[in-house]
């Protein structure tokens, strides 16, 4: 499977990250706009996910991404909702307000409208923000509506695997 | 399909939903625990759903509840995660926190852990915030976690559907 696959296990990605995020006690949250809860779901499925997944925000208007997460408006406004800069803020808000170890953050174009010249439908930012600081990825999903959220999902749960995973510094 | 068939549609139920928010210019927020973000993931699934799904918090954490939503600690302590009385007090947070028109809220055990005696795995409470008051049910869905999540939604988007439909008073 290739990042972006969107056959892509949801299930074993989860069950990964819950294995790496128990064994050393991080607590993860999330906060999706185009992905609208999937990755939250995804991680639930898996029994015992409460022993470190601690909650997210949908936050699919931009209103709510002000409201729920802080996000600035003029951050909004400057730079778009679908942005590299939202999306750390949507993560560090998410690790403010749910209080979690790590945030990982989905802003994205999923389709079939909303797309520009600058910005096609499946652009997509994913960002983690956690302890040492934050990470962000830009991705371009070439699917339909349905599996370029499934694409956003197992990218965002890869990229907590990446960060919470012990390894050199 | 019978309420609480765990192969029930959720694609269709937001369909459904989707047509009577926008034709009446209602807005609609999710609170879920149990269900983890499949609410709102469902209805996301249909394009359009900007139009009036704002958002919503995925309260997984009994802390998430009340820093996210503002359920009072009080109320947890004194009548469980998993009661009525919880699951109206995270729609009406939904509802403020967001500034919809509706929310709806799940609360529940989806197992296969953390039943008990008196709340045994697959009870749910499931309440719908709106202008004219809330409206509360409760479940016990006898199917497997994944299958009592969808279970869950599918009743979720349900009573939103009841509550939003125009009828008679």
């Amino acid at each position: 499977m290739t990042e972006g696959d969107p056959e892509v296990d949801l299930h074993d990605l989860a069950e990964r990250l819950q294995a790496i995020a128990l064994a050393s006690g991080m607590t993860v949250a999330t906060a999706e706009s185009c992905t609208g809860g999937l990755v939250a779901h995804a991680l639930t499925e898996i029994a015992g996910s409460s022993g470190y997944f601690l909650g997210g925000v949908v936050a699919y208007a931009d209103a709510t991404k002000q409201h729920a997460l802080g996000v600035p408006a003029e951050l909004i406004a400057r730079h778009g909702a679908v942005s590299a800069q939202v999306a750390r803020a949507m993560a560090a808000g998410a690790r403010r307000v749910i209080g979690s170890d790590l945030a990982v953050s989905v802003t994205g174009i999923a389709g079939p409208g909303g797309g520009t010249a600058a910005k096609p439908v499946g652009l997509t930012y994913i960002a983690v923000e956690g302890p040492a600081g934050s990470e962000v990825r830009r991705f371009v999903w070439p699917h339909d509506r349905s599996a370029n959220k499934r694409a956003s999902a197992a990218a965002a749960i890869e990229l907590l695997i990446s960060v919470a995973s012990p390894g050199p510094a």
